[in-house]
């Protein structure tokens, strides 16, 4: 099966779901500067987002590179995290226009926890494949950050009805430990 | 003639398609979680024709791949194909916001039965140009799935005047069907 | 200088176009079948955009396939054709919501012709490159469908004022013109 | 590390950026030519940036065609760029909608200035991968273009405020100055 589809396909959806979030950032009225303070919430929600995917695209080519070999259910496991990834617009846009509201954000941390354990179901499943001396499973190895991001993100959901900004900033700290890319896999090709 | 552009091209238009249909999923303007009850039959429609997308999407990439030759007939019943997927993020939306009214449900219904008319002819018109005994129309036989499909479409299509959920749970039967990956295609390549 | 990537950027392009269009017919708010009828004209406006559009990607697809050679001005040749195909979304929108009035069908005309004179500049800066002797070259020939499409065109828009039917006719008689693949240069490739 | 998927998915993104901006031109509800008047402004924004997004995809092109490495850091400095290109719908629309306003001229020189700023790092990081006797270190050269079009931009924030007018008329001259395309990396390329 080829894998060359699968990646165009995914490249193709998430370059989707990243451009039209801007389609949220709705233009203003007014022509005075002060007519984009409203829009200050939305915004700041658009450049997390686009972190989130940006990091998800990031390790997702990682991810299918040490792929050797694609099957029906790696397809099947891929359009899953695909689906959770483009509700992030919607849960974007919903934390944006509301300013952050309790709701919302742990909305917002709900849909990033279930693209976290789609991405993890999408790995367990290429490795089952590609089998547990393959190149994807050594270089995931423990995989710490994978297994404390759904803890972070209960986290964030727990706080958002505390305090939104705090659940924020736990959003903000995962996709800080995520923007250092995933050497470990870097490490063990060079390796090889 | 090119394969590659063609598989692109079609990627291309199908990411699009089940990208844009979140769009529908409008951002309610409560902050409340009852907010987003009235959006469930807008996600529920969502979530089925997501599915039904990535269903298309897998066939079409199993049966482009069994296929050796291209040409003009080819790239035109593509084409036919892709205007009936398009035309789902209408359907989705209309019975979504309606809560599955029967008129809805219908067309919903009628949409997904003349993608699968397409589909057929796609593949008529590969094995007409590839030959009888070409891989692809070893791989399809007797395509009991295919010819089993525009009937339960007809089915839920009359069900909906009668009761829209039975109709949907046929058109959620249709997709479980085909949800399991085209073996024939896969069990025929690994004979070659 | 890379073909491949001017190929993949049109096609992304094309993609999005064939398919924002769908977002024009926006979902009626009745739940009735007569909720439709009012969306007849935006629908078949979409028809003959959708054809249009695939028109362009076909014959795109076969003239960059017997280009050997890509320059800077071909690929500004490309984006100056991208970017009348990318009105044809607003020109149909404005077609089919105004019920093919006389203005609208003018434009939408209008359109179709500069989308032609775009396409012959790109396949004379192409021939241009690859010389007079190239495949294309030879494959163009006479090119009596590309010198009689504006000319169509400009008809259509002179009746669009009379009669918009007449006119729409005549688009719709291009079409069907051009939906014949340009056997001119797969016989040529054949020859070869 | 793939350079293609980078490619592809840069590809996507500037795509969807092109073709996005012409859904801010709405179909006006008059059937009249006059109908089209108020969108005049919005129609020129669209045109300026569509030329600018041509040349970004068209200089992105051939800077990642003369790398021949790629890793983590050029991944997220390539994020960080197509970050400022997807404001450029926002900002053009704003901009078009209110008629060339001040406070709407200077936050599009704004992000015009940002995405300069975001592609020179983007360079940079590319240069430092591939070492200073790389091919596009010497193609790049002095790159007076480089380091003129910031001075520019900045001209034109500043002039937004006196006239708005003259500010475009710098934001049409950077363009002009990069519609040449980079001959200096051709140039290097024939050389070799």
């Amino acid at each position: 099966m080829n894998k060359g589809r699968l990646e165009a396909f995914s490249d193709g959806v998430m370059a989707i779901i990243i451009t039209i979030m801007v389609l949220e950032i709705k233009v203003p009225h007014g022509t005075e500067w002060r007519a984009l303070v409203p829009l200050l919430p939305v915004f700041l929600s658009y450049v997390l987002s686009f972190i989130y995917i940006g990091i998800y695209w990031n390790n997702h080519h990682h991810m299918l590179h040490s792929a050797a070999k694609v099957n029906g259910s790696i397809l099947w496991a891929n359009l899953h995290l695909l689906f959770w990834l483009s509700l992030i617009p919607f849960a974007t846009g919903w934390m944006g226009e509301n300013s952050f509201a309790p709701a919302a954000t742990a909305l917002y941390g709900g849909i990033l926890l279930l693209c976290s354990i789609a991405y993890w179901v999408l790995e367990q499943t290429i490795i089952r494949k590609n089998g547990k001396d393959s190149l994807l499973a050594k270089a995931i190895g423990q995989d710490l950050k994978g297994k404390l991001s759904p803890l972070l993100y209960l986290t964030g959901i727990a706080l958002s009805f505390w305090s939104p900004w705090a659940a924020n900033g736990v959003y903000v700290l995962v996709a800080l430990m995520w923007l250092i890319p995933d050497r470990r896999i870097e490490r063990v090709y060079e390796e090889e």
